[in-house]
């Protein structure tokens, strides 16, 4: 980790990567910032300026080696290894988280999710039963979870996340659409569907009604 | 709708929005870049670039004021009228997204669901009946609903996706983790919580097992 590359260059690697996991399927061997300029709507003088911070990828009329590219990315965003995650929430969302295909194959997998609601604690999702959120403090600290996923009400996000640093969580993505504070140190992350959706809306013609 | 305007500068906008919507809550009056900068990530150089597009919105010596600048990024963004929505895929994520808190207030709202399961078609999510796909297509000309979000099975994902197009949506946010295509001139988005993740397992220490 190198604190001196900007968040926006990060947060720019994952695609990056997701790019050059699709060329890997497609068995490519070569790509170039030119190519992954086109599929990602990013300049290909930015592209080249992000990889630039961590060494010297490509090589000058070849372009980049895929795999080699794509193992890369992987070491310096730390998922050349398996990360465990735990769901708080088991709301229709956090059934969904548990049961989400994309984490599979992509370095994150769901090992514990917790609810404060008795009727569902001792449930099972997806095979894994459904934890007290009184018991998840302590769990999180004896399965050295470092990654969770926040799935509860907008009330109940601040005092989770709170228990989650707590437990030793070093990264949380929250779904709640409110703001959560964090110690400095604690990564977080939010999913907003209304971004997305208005960076589209951008481009459609208005209603009128 | 400004074509020229890259799209890297659109997808910051909503993030511009979601700042500025919450100083307005917070009855602040006045902004700017270096504080816009300070919460986002983003550089105070790249918001003023960003906005320039636009028009001129800051003052020399006083900054922004806040509900000025959002009522201009709504406009903008076309975020000023509310937006009709569909929900393909009535499955956990399909009743998740119904009842998500954070549509209300920011421009949209969910009007219709959508699924191929007999069970669940007639069944109600938040007091909204479960329809058929298979008059999907009609009922999405006859609402005249353009955007679209989709929670169904990867392996369904592009047939639905093509139904959609059928029916005059013209936005698509896609939560299925696989590359869908769309005629050009409909928007396509992804929520892709991995992404998230691997931007923020940059500043974690890898944990050795």
């Amino acid at each position: 980790m190198d604190a001196s590359v900007p968040a926006i260059v990060i947060n720019r690697l994952p695609l990056y990567l997701r790019a050059l996991d699709l060329m890997v399927e497609n068995d490519q061997r070569l790509t170039s910032s030119q190519e992954l300029a086109e599929w990602l709507g990013i300049s290909s003088a930015q592209i080249r300026k992000d990889l630039s911070h961590f060494g010297e990828f490509g090589k000058q009329g070849t372009g980049y080696e895929v795999p080699f590219l794509r193992d890369q990315l992987r070491s310096i965003l730390n998922v050349d290894q398996l990360w465990d995650m735990a769901v708080v929430g088991a709301g229709a969302l956090g059934h969904a988280l548990v049961n989400y295909g994309g984490f599979a194959h992509r370095s994150f997998r769901v090992r514990a999710v917790f609810d404060v609601d008795p009727d569902k604690i001792g449930q099972s999702i997806n095979g894994m039963a459904i934890e007290s959120q009184t018991v998840m403090v302590e769990r999180l600290q004896t399965m050295e979870i470092k990654i969770a996923l926040l799935a509860v009400p907008v009330r109940a996000a601040q005092h989770v996340a709170d228990l989650l640093v707590k437990g030793g969580v070093r990264a949380i993505l929250s779904y709640a659409p409110i703001t959560i504070t964090v110690p400095n140190g604690i990564q977080l992350a939010y999913i907003d569907p209304v971004v997305a959706l208005q960076s589209m809306t951008y481009y459609l013609t208005p209603v009128v009604t």
